[in-house]
């Protein structure tokens, strides 16, 4: 909600009304919700959308309708969860046969290939303002079961803390679209902000070997902060040791670290494990690369009592200038 | 979605994946969709009420509190469902302390009310438009547990129609408050558009009692329609048996009808329910009454084998201008 007012603090100021559950929930203020329900842990999330605020006015109606599921997969992800279905909640300016064939074909497809029933949702028009009707918004909401479920809750000093995936590519791919860096968005940088992977088979994994995991979709920094809050310990963070893309090794170190660390719209995982695990993790990479879907992971540093340590490859401290920890809860 | 294409024809059109469910799921269209995990029956309801297409503008943060959770209750009442938890999806142009506030009072004295926690979330910021921010967006996703969960599907010819409350009151109050209808918008008649009472009490005792059950959030006759296509049967109404509010006894027979049949915003049921359960459901108002929580119920006609015949009190057939009913399937 912009820097006045960040959406923890929301949380906490408004929004918590101390109304007993009935089912035994965590997860409060994490990707998802868990819900025990009987024998079954689901695992809920919901996600808002919108032209103009998470996608470019140019952007593609097939790709908004893939990314809108895509994105709250990513949620189920790092709950560890298999995905079981969604609710579509649809504004939109107008009924417009073209936009919405085109839309429904990419969330049919993610739905598809994670087989996500669509089970329930709502249309309305958007609000009129002067001559325009605002543009569309999209709310999902994504339910999962978990056997094991993932939170943010669970680092212990001692766990390494991994990395999936080449963060900052999103970012990058936004930076040149805008104009804002210079250079050319090639196909495999629209991809990566246009259609991400949510990491569904690499969560279910980790589901029984991680201790704590969340997406970066806030930015690696930030989603790795949100771990270290929720589970009230530190980090050292050797941050040359994150993966890079061929493109984003390309520019200057200072934009290659700002999009690495804060850039946001990564649907990859960030996640905590006992040094115990290690063998099972690089087993299952090698396993993902011999079946063909090669996933780059990177163990990038370790969990300390408190406070985040940046370190460079010399193991030189290095000033965090990417994001404001103030509200780390130490 | 406007008279172009209809919310029926946009889902058959574009949101039917044939994507097998994982959990035996029923209700698709209806107010709530049915999920059947292990021996629990969840009922699942999302809705989006947004600045300007569901508020005036001058509507107050506590009552948008209060009513974008009642609406999503109600869709669980219609399903006879008791309220467990919701998710909160709000757009907001900014994080307006005050706002904030107020909003937040309404919408947890209402979760206060029906013991239903608020269990996750996701905030955004609503799109500029020029030099403005569009009005907030609230997309609620409510999850109910139900025993025997009701849907519109399910009422047999000879079944009674029934309907609870006094139906038009919040269409009346939004015509007089636009200055469409002459005449002031008094208290009763401002608590009706403005905080709506959720029949989730009734809707509980119905599972147990009625064939087939919806809310009248889009009018009567629409939302009746609705359960006459789904269950492949008509009606008789006999709709001068609505009962009618005092405010509304007052207006002309067709501002009456008018706001009745068609008004929508109504958070009242209608269901149809056998022949044989007439003293059960009377029972149920007579109960109400003596633990002073009073609410009307109408007897207003019967299911028949097809087509949709409107009465007046002496059994004329009128003529049903108030809403078209080209798609109801017969």
């Amino acid at each position: 909600m912009g820097p006045c007012l960040s959406e923890t603090e929301l949380i906490s100021r408004f929004f918590q009304f101390g109304i007993p559950d009935h089912w035994p929930t965590q997860g409060i203020g994490d990707d998802c919700a868990i819900l025990e329900i009987g024998s079954t842990c689901l695992a809920v999330t919901t996600d808002t959308v919108a032209g103009g605020t998470h996608f470019l006015p140019d952007a593609n109606p097939y790709t908004i309708g893939k990314k809108a599921l895509a994105v709250n997969l990513s949620d189920l992800a790092a709950a560890g969860a298999v995905p079981r279905c969604f609710f579509l909640a649809l504004s939109l300016p107008q009924a417009d046969a073209v936009w919405l064939e085109a839309f429904s074909r990419g969330l049919s497809e993610e739905a598809r290939a994670f087989a996500c029933p669509l089970v329930g949702g709502d249309t309305t028009k958007t609000t009129q303002i002067g001559d325009v009707r605002a543009p569309f918004s999209i709310t999902i909401t994504a339910i999962g079961e978990a056997q094991k479920p993932l939170t943010r809750q669970g680092a212990t000093v001692g766990d390494d803390i991994w990395v999936s995936g080449t963060p900052g590519d999103a970012y990058l791919a936004l930076m040149l679209r805008t104009g804002q860096w210079r250079g050319e968005c090639n196909n495999y940088l629209a991809r990566a902000m246009d259609t991400p992977t949510p990491r569904v088979a690499l969560g279910q994994f980790l589901s029984r070997h991680a201790s704590a995991c969340a997406d970066i979709s806030d930015g690696f920094l930030k989603d790795l902060g949100n771990i270290l809050n929720r589970s009230k310990v530190g980090a050292e963070v050797y941050i040359d040791r994150l993966a890079v893309s061929d493109d984003l090794s390309k520019r200057s170190m200072n934009e290659r670290r700002q999009a690495q660390l804060a850039g946001g719209d990564d649907y990859e995982l960030v996640w905590t494990a006992p040094v115990c695990e290690r063998e099972a993790i690089w087993d299952y990479a090698r396993r993902r690369a011999q079946e063909g879907e090669a996933i780059a992971l990177s163990r990038v540093g370790t969990i300390t009592d408190s406070g985040l340590k940046l370190l460079d490859k010399n193991g030189c401290e290095i000033e965090n200038s990417f994001f404001g920890f103030d509200h780390f809860a130490q």
